[in-house]
C-alpha cells in the first residue's frame, strides 16, 4: 500500500521538462549554488573516506538520485570522478572505468537529460526511472550516491490533512505555514518514514564502504515556523491561491485538497534520523543557509524557481491556465511582503553530510 | 572521425516515439513475430550455454540493444529472464537479481519506454542512450546481450554513394535495388566495418562464457537483388520519391542526396564476419524466412511498419509535410506491384544466432 501510494506521486509528477523559459533546466540557478557550495565537502569527504584498496572494484558506479534533466547533476558527478581519480592516482593506482547512473521518477524528462549529455564525459551514462523511496539498484552495486536539494519531497501527502474529519485537516493552506501542530506533525511523521526507508534501500545497494554524499533541506531549531524563509514562501502561495479560490477561479475543495508534498525538518530531528540509522557511520557534516528566495533581490529569481519546480504538479490539480496568473500574484504578493518585512532574518538550512556504508 | 559520423547519424535518427497510430510503438508487430519465433532459440541457448557455476554473478545483468520505446524488448527481455532462472533453479541455487539496460540512440523516445515499463517486472531497470556501434558498459559488466531486427542499420552513409564524382554516386535511387555493383560494395563494406565495431566492443564488455542472441536481418546467397523483398520494398519506396521530385515536391538533389541507412548482407557474408570475430565462439544458428511485407494481405501493414521505421529520417531529409503523400503513393505503388507480381517468390532472412564470449 504504501508503496502503491508512493507510486501515485510518482507517476503524477516531474520537474517542468524541456529547455524553454520555464523549464526546470532554465531554472535551477539556486541549486547549483548549492552544487558550488558542495564542491568542497564532496571532494574532501571522497579524499577522507574513499579507499581504493579496501573497494576492489572493476568499475566505479556513481548514482545521482533525483537528477532532473541533469544542469546540476553533471557537474557534481564530474567533481565526483575527478576525486576518485584524484584518489587512484595518489596510490599509484590504475584508475577504473566509471558507470554513472541519472535517477529521477519516472515522469521526468529523460530524453532532455540524455541529449544534454556532456559530449566529453568519461564514463558510462544510465538513466534509472523511479522512486528513491524503493529500491533502484541490485544489492551491494554501487560506490558512490549522491543527491542534492531533493530530500524534501516526500513519497506521499499524509492521509490525514486531507481528511476533513480529521484534527489534521489542512484547510485553505497549501503546506505547514500557519498550519495547526497536527499538520505539522503529519508531515514530520511521513518525512521520517520516507527518510529512514531511503536509508535501508540505500544500505543495500552501496558496498561495504560505499560512500552517500547528500545535501539535505533543512531548518535551524529555534526558528518559529513564521520566521522560516520556506515555510513563509509556500504560505505566501498558499494565499494567493486562497485569493484565487475567493474569485470563484477555482473552488475552495480544490484549494482545500492541495497540499505540497515537501517537507523541511529541524535539523535536530533530521540529525537524530541519520544517526538513528544502524547501517551508515556520519563521518561528516557542514551547514549551510539556504538562500532566501524572498529576499528582496531575489523574488524574480525565486518566483521562477518555484514555477518550474510546481508548475507540473499545481497544473494537475488545478487544471490548465492558472499557473501565469498565479505567479504573477505571488511576484506581487511577495515584493510587497519583502518590503515591509526586511527579510533577511528568514533563513533556511541545507546539510551536508557524508556516510559511510558500514562493512 | 568514424565517431563523429557514427554520432552525426545517432543525433539525427529515431523510431517515431509515442503512442500515437503512426508510432513505431503501434506499429512494429513484424519485429513482434521475430521475437514470438526467437522464443524457443532465446530459452534453448540459454539452456544448453548459460552456466550460473562459471559466472559465479551476484547479480545478472542483461542487456537489449536498440529498443525502441520497448513494446517488444519487454517480452524478450522477460523471456530471458525466465530461462536463466530455471537454469539456477535446475542447479539448486538460489537466484540473484536482475539488472535490464535498454539501450538505442540518443534522440529514442526513452520517456514513453520508461512510462511503457512492466509494473509487474522482476527486474531493475535503466536506459542507456548512445550508438551501439561503440562501447555503451564499463568492461566485462554484461552476462547477456540481446539484439533483434536492429543490426540491419548501419552507422553512417558510406561517403562515396553521395559524391558526384565516384563510381558508386546512388543517383535516383535510395538504396541499393537497381544500383550498379559500386553501390552495393560501398553498402557492404560499411556494413562489415560496423559489424566488427559491434563486435568487439561487445567482447569487452560481456564477461567470459556471457552470451549474445543476435537476430540479424539477412538475405539467402543466391537470389537476385530484384527478387529480394527488403530490397524491392525499398526500390517501391525510392520509386515515389523519384515520381515526387519530378512533380517538382521538392528538388531531385534531394533525392540524390537520401540514401537509407540499412543493409542486409548476403547470408555467407554475415558468417564469415561472425565467425572471423577471434572473441567469440558461434553456438549455434537458425535462419528463418522474414515475413514479406509486399505480400498482398500484408500491404498496409508493411506501409505503416515502413512509416514509423522511417518517417523522423525521411521529415528531417526532405521537410514536414511530404510523408503522408509519400505513404499514399507507396501503398497504392506496392499493391499495382503486388497483383502482377505473384510476390510470394520475395523471401528475406532473419539469422538467430548464439555467440559464447570466450574464456
Amino acid at each position: 500500500m504504501e508503496n502503491e501510494l508512493s507510486k501515485a506521486l510518482a507517476e503524477s509528477f516531474s520537474m517542468k521538462g524541456g529547455e524553454g523559459p520555464s523549464s526546470y533546466a532554465q531554472n535551477s540557478s539556486i541549486q547549483r549554488e548549492k552544487i558550488e557550495a558542495a564542491k568542497m565537502f564532496l571532494q574532501d569527504a571522497i579524499a577522507k573516506k574513499l579507499d581504493p584498496n579496501a573497494l576492489s572494484a572493476n568499475q566505479i558506479c556513481i548514482a545521482d538520485l533525483g537528477c532532473s534533466t541533469g544542469t546540476n547533476a553533471f557537474i557534481a558527478v564530474q567533481y565526483i570522478i575527478e576525486a576518485v581519480e584524484s584518489q587512484y592516482h595518489s596510490q599509484g593506482l590504475a584508475v577504473p572505468e566509471f558507470q554513472v547512473f541519472f535517477n529521477d521518477l519516472v515522469l521526468n524528462d529523460f530524453n532532455t537529460l540524455f541529449r544534454n549529455l556532456p559530449p566529453e564525459r568519461t564514463y558510462f551514462a544510465a538513466g534509472i526511472p523511479g522512486s528513491f523511496y524503493g529500491r533502484l539498484f541490485p544489492n551491494k552495486t554501487l560506490h558512490v550516491v549522491h543527491s542534492s536539494s531533493t530530500l524534501g519531497w516526500i513519497s506521499e501527502i499524509p492521509r490525514e490533512i486531507t481528511n476533513r474529519n480529521s484534527v489534521a485537516y489542512n484547510k485553505g493552506r497549501i503546506h505547514v505555514g500557519d498550519a495547526p501542530k497536527e499538520v505539522v506533525d503529519a508531515y514530520a511523521t511521513q518525512y521520517q518514514l520516507d527518510m529512514e526507508t531511503f536509508l535501508n534501500a540505500r544500505a543495500q545497494e552501496l558496498v561495504a564502504g560505499g560512500l552517500m554524499l547528500l545535501q539535505i533541506p533543512c531548518e535551524a531549531d529555534a526558528m518559529l515556523d513564521s520566521e522560516i524563509s520556506r515555510t513563509k514562501f509556500f504560505e505566501l502561495l498558499g494565499s494567493c491561491l486562497a485569493d484565487m479560490a475567493k474569485e470563484g477561479i477555482f473552488g475552495e475543495e480544490d484549494l482545500d485538497s492541495f497540499n505540497l508534498p515537501l517537507y523541511f525538518p529541524p535539523l535536530k530531528n533530521l540529525e537524530e534520523i541519520l544517526e538513528g540509522n544502524g547501517d551508515f557511520s556520519v563521518e561528516g557534516k557542514e551547514i549551510y543557509p539556504e538562500i532566501s528566495l524572498i529576499a528582496p533581490n531575489n523574488v524574480k529569481m525565486g518566483a521562477s524557481h518555484c514555477r518550474a519546480t510546481l508548475e507540473v504538479l499545481i497544473e494537475k490539480h488545478f487544471g490548465d491556465g492558472i499557473v501565469d496568473d498565479l505567479f504573477q500574484r505571488y511576484v506581487r504578493k511577495v515584493m510587497e511582503f519583502a518590503e515591509v518585512m526586511k527579510v533577511q532574518k528568514f533563513k533556511s538550512l541545507v546539510l551536508f553530510v557524508l556516510l559511510n556504508r558500514k562493512p
